[in-house]
């Protein structure tokens, strides 16, 4: 089965490639390198020394003799390219990726934003447009986020993306089931509420079989495949903008540096680990909807957790302070978050637990790599409006954990 | 109070510049003239002779002394020179018809398609961003359209822009207060759907005062104050992408083309005259929500009608015989549509009807310009996916009225 991995350079992207490459399918990445880009443009780079793609792949080749494609296509630009090598590749499947993932980069400046949604958006309409001016019922599943949930009503639990609710008729009440109404955190998990209704769209209009991954925050680093060899190791993100929560606090733990709680760090939040991602994904290309199905989705996530209880497990494993920190997102300071996963659960996904996985995290990667990390870029920078860029520029409140 | 018109050279964004110009308003256009290019790139024009911008505004001036500046600009391309402008002519409210319009054009090929999106909602963004950096407070007015809602259930009345619902919750039944559930029809009807997770959470994150008007089809050409003088006449799209059910119906009747009903004609639509259109947005205007509010969505329509009996209602006043033609949009045969718009009428708007207004437009402008018309232009000749291409591609069913 040929696969398409469409961001295949970056976090996810990356180990979802060799996961399924492994496996047997036959696997090309299409990636811009925007995300090894941005790092230059932030003047950060991985904690984890990661290799240039065409280094990655020669030594996947020379470990097992599979073969990794490669194409360097920005895909909201060169949409003719991109038709003619889904008629040229025939891919069965394509994930997608592709987007700019950051909250905080999405939020940094105006500038920010426009790139944000120009690029996501564009991505992800290029590929729909493509497979259907294709002709071929290729299935494509994209990264979605938890992030379009928002934080729900008291007690409500989030179920698989739609949600069943009875409305007033002049007949009488009567049930529906709506996709879930969107209530995005940022412009970065907003764009992914805009790729969604695309996504209807293209379902209902053009039958396009697709799946999106409602994905929690990852966590870990390294997954079979990454660990075979250094060459092939994955990024690790610390700095303030594309450092995800838990990854910095392994990191500010490995390198004595305070725990920054964001706010009173009521906040609860999904998570997955990136093995379990990999996994996810396989799970979902193997079991794709049928052609006329409206759009699949599946939560990609295993645990909640409040962020100031990760930062005492992480605190109580690694050692470390916690300080709290002014906030940079417009947010409520506590929410509830309960999730359904069953999907995947039917599908056999066996989760890797917080509780199980973090210490390996803190020696494998954290503590090894720590005199790669440059501790000026660990603070968000990036506030999400005019208050809160002011509450970010007074002084630390001096608030021990 | 100054005002914005952006897309104020379009079918609705000219004759709102020279109604609140009228009205004492001091007017700007920000226009690309972007819909003369389409006439181009399509081969056909407006049925009545428009006259360029230059001559338009001069005109104006030379009948009642008013102003309307004018500047060239292309909303999705050049943002620094949007903020300074803002910053600089300090507009108190800005009116936002500069979006791809047509949902026949939006689906006309895949390149079509990509262009929508883009425009659509590269403009929306880059104006919403650019008020943020502008850090001004500005009052935005977007046109929208009542196709963001589909065809809903049957029996329930299409609120403005907020639905009641009940969840279920761990705690027993919720009522929830949510953002209508968009079914869009084309990729130009998802575009405003796009458009209005934009608002949301420019509305919540930076307190963004937002008017979105949900607007139905547009029926006929002039305003009181484009009757003025024919060098200020308003555009009249007949051809099968622009022109909207009712003005086709209108122009087929003035040369004895068949009445072209698509499939059986069962859908219903809301309808509103270019004249209500004008004053709804200058009562948008003069009411618009405070700082903090959540978006305001007004439905701005007036009738629901079936397009048969439409077509039925046309032949009457103005002859002509009702021809049934192949649906190229990808939709159900009959919908039904009931409209709330107690928010315009609580405003005081007195609504033109169609009863009363069609037999006029039918002589003034269909029957007068219709020499201008070039007859192979009126068939829709964009089909929303390949099962409609093929029902086109069949001979004509001969179906009379």
């Amino acid at each position: 089965m040929k696969v398409w991995v469409l961001g295949g350079d970056g976090f996810c992207g990356w180990p979802t490639a060799l996961h399924l490459s492994a496996r047997g399918w036959d696997v090309t990445i299409i990636d811009d390198l925007s995300r090894r880009n941005i790092d230059n443009e932030l003047e950060v780079q991985s904690l984890t020394p990661i290799r240039p793609m065409g280094e990655r792949i020669a030594a996947w080749r020379e470990l097992t003799g599979r073969t990794i494609g490669f194409v360097n296509l920005s895909l909201g630009r060169d949409f003719e390219r991109l038709v003619q090598l889904i008629r040229d590749e025939a891919p069965d499947s394509i994930v997608h990726f592709a987007e700019q993932r950051a909250a905080p980069y999405s939020m940094k400046s105006a500038r920010h934003k426009l790139y944000t949604v120009d690029n996501n958006l564009n991505a992800t309409h290029h590929v729909l447009a493509a497979i259907v001016e294709s002709g071929r019922d290729v299935h494509l599943a994209h990264l979605g986020t938890m992030g379009v949930y928002g934080y729900g009503t008291a007690g409500l639990r989030i179920p698989e993306g739609y949600l069943k609710v009875t409305v007033e008729t002049d007949n009488g009440p009567a049930e529906q089931e709506i996709l879930f109404p969107p209530n995005p955190g940022s412009i970065y998990h907003m764009t992914k509420t805009q790729d969604a209704l695309l996504f209807q769209f293209y379902a209902r209009n053009d039958r396009l079989r697709i799946t999106d991954l409602h994905q929690g925050i990852v966590w870990g680093t390294q997954t079979e495949e990454t660990r075979r060899d250094e060459r092939l190791i994955n990024r690790f993100d610390y700095d303030g903008d594309y450092g995800t929560v838990l990854n910095r606090f392994l990191m500010q733990a490995a390198v004595g540096y305070p725990l920054t709680v964001h706010g009173g760090g009521g906040q609860t939040r999904a998570f997955i680990h990136i093995q379990d991602t990999v996994r996810c994904v396989e799970l979902a290309l193997k079991n794709p909807p049928a052609r006329g199905d409206r759009v699949k989705i599946l939560n990609q996530m295993t645990e909640s957790r409040r962020v100031r209880d990760l930062a005492a497990l992480v605190a109580r494993i690694a050692g470390g302070e916690v300080a709290h920190v002014a906030n940079p997102r417009q947010e409520a300071d506590e929410n509830e978050l309960i999730v359904m996963n069953d999907g995947f659960k039917a599908l056999g996904l066996e989760p890797i637990t917080l509780d199980d996985g973090l210490l390996g995290e803190v020696t494998e990667i954290a503590r090894r790599y720590a005199d790669r990390a440059d501790l000026s870029r660990i603070p968000c920078v990036s506030a999400w409006n005019a208050e809160r860029a002011d509450a970010l520029a007074k002084p630390v409140r001096a608030v021990a954990g």
